[in-house]
């Protein structure tokens, strides 16, 4: 197989972010192949209406008005069901819960779910999705740490789905056999996405190395294999969610004993080369269509429109094809996930 | 209380480097307020014989001949039974054991230790101490990675254990609940070191933030309890040794998505302050002596010479005392563990 083709990528999780630094990654989310972008609102002020979403989702159009961007809220107590029936109408589609502090920009992150049930029950009424950071924050005294919180989160993924079994639940970022267990345990309306750098990493690989820190933190191998085996099975509720997350080279270097690195990997402009070349490598290549566009499009109820979704198209790279090291805009620098190392796809429109 | 006195204190397991970093760093130990260090011989070439560590221990003493430097051998294929008693009677202490490439310098570590076992017998012959380095090296087909190399290499430790009863053992710089049963399990000829920085950090700490990040890694909040568990108990078979393990900050620093940060932690300069500042810190500021100097040396059968050895002394600090950020002599520089941060002991000596 030379070339492959895929309608419509759609990236269900990603972070655009504001200014000059959305002005570089932006026009990554064509670049790395991808047509529909499913943006996070943890931005500095976070996302919380719809005025803001509408707002943000101008500011994106005018730096690349050739991307689908599906707009979400970030989930807070300034939120009312008013305020959800209102963004529905006004075409946001989800809701994002952040836990508290547990990565960039979730200091307003929420500390209980059962506060948000009239928002849940207003979501599960217009037909939103609510996208969950599945994680509990840290705590030594409960030995709670970066490896567990995923799996400790799971028994409120599972109170949500029982108490809103109609509401559209998406578990982002999965990165644990447990979660992979868990949405597969719950009904058609629960789904989960899955990075790129999640079927490739594992601890040892952040393990010294912050560049490749993020969070959830990728975890142990049996892990990485249960997150592999069911993209390679197929499972139509899990799909693509890049999670891709710019942070400058100096905010992903460790430099100083007193200051942690950025949590966040950077894929979207290698995403659809990076993702077939994944697949590649555990034999799943025949599902990237399904994990990279039509499994997500089918949870998120968007049909691939023929006359304008475009058509990706990948071919075999020539052997020693490496990653671009670094993107720059003005001030804004930003070294990819992946760069330097050998790929085995390029997209099709790219030298 | 205001001040403390430890009678001589030991650091059962410290690397001296060698060249300038060794001009820098030996100094350090007496600073660190030590009488004795038990030394590493994972240096490049490694000490696999007794020519290279009494050549070795006198490069040491030209430095600083005012600490005690009990010797180790590198354990490696060049071993003999003979080499072992030459050993012995030249005073060599120890024989250290790394598993092929887990940490710094040891690409020349073991596979196997049955292959071992007839340095194992002559090493209980004439009384010499075994370090073993205890983690398995990461095989992700096997699901073995740097969190579970630790209990995963416990089984060699009851085999050795099985086969020489009266063998001494230690298991250096436990980090996890298993090795502290695994250890307390064994007969009275088998002991644990624990570093001060393991009493320190969990997984959490290291996460994004190199500086923290050594080998093997530091644990899950419910590992390190049960290492401030042992030493409050004050089990005489579980004692200080440092893995003070110094690495020039761009080493420390993660700057490149290619290149990982060096494995280590570096304590020696304030390790007394640090030891009793953290055992102050869950209550068993009582066991000091015990744990940084007695247990260690019962173990090791060196007892105190009351006319010779140094006794130490710590008196509280003022508030605000902050560790020194950093160490410099020539080209060589050195940032230590808790650089900047504030600690409650001093030595009395000490400005």
């Amino acid at each position: 197989m030379s070339t492959i083709t895929i309608k419509s990528p759609a990236d269900f999780h990603v972070h655009l972010r504001q200014g000059s630094l959305s002005q570089l990654i932006v026009p990554h989310v064509r670049k790395g192949g991808f047509d529909v972008a499913y943006v996070m609102p943890n931005l500095k002020p976070p996302i919380t209406n719809t005025e803001l979403a509408l707002k943000y989702k101008a500011d994106l159009q005018k730096i690349d008005p050739n991307v689908e961007y599906l707009m979400t809220l970030y989930l807070s107590p300034e939120l009312t069901p008013d305020e959800i029936r209102k963004a529905s109408n006004a075409g946001v589609v989800g809701v994002k819960s952040y836990p508290r502090g547990v990565t960039t920009n979730s200091d307003g992150g929420i500390e209980s779910y059962e506060a948000y049930y009239p928002i849940f029950e207003a979501m599960q009424e217009v037909d939103m999705v609510l996208n969950l950071h599945g994680e509990v924050p840290s705590d030594a005294n409960a030995n709670i740490h970066v490896l567990n919180a995923e799996p400790t989160f799971l028994p409120h993924l599972f109170k949500i789905h029982e108490a809103f079994p109609k509401l559209r639940i998406v578990l982002e970022h999965a990165t644990t056999r447990a979660a992979v267990e868990a949405v597969k345990k719950c009904g058609p309306t629960v789904a989960c996405t899955i990075t790129a750098h999640h079927l490739a990493l594992i601890v040892d690989d952040w393990a010294g190395q912050s560049w490749n820190f993020c969070k959830p933190v990728a975890k142990f191998p049996d892990d990485r294999q249960a997150l592999r085996d069911v993209v390679k099975e197929g499972h139509p509720r899990f799909f693509l969610g890049s999670d891709s997350a710019p942070h400058p080279p100096h905010a992903k270097s460790t430099s100083s004993p007193t200051h942690a690195c950025a949590a966040g990997v950077y894929t979207s402009p290698i995403l659809l080369p990076l993702v077939a070349h994944l697949l590649e490598s555990f034999s799943a290549l025949d599902k990237l269509e399904g994990f990279a566009s039509t499994f997500g499009r089918a949870f998120y109820k968007l049909p691939i429109d023929e006359s304008t979704n475009k058509v990706a198209t990948l071919r075999r790279a020539p052997p020693g094809t490496l990653v671009e090291g670094e993107y720059n805009l003005g001030d804004e620098s930003l070294v990819p996930f992946w760069a330097g190392k050998e790929i085995g796809w390029i997209l099709s429109d790219s030298e």
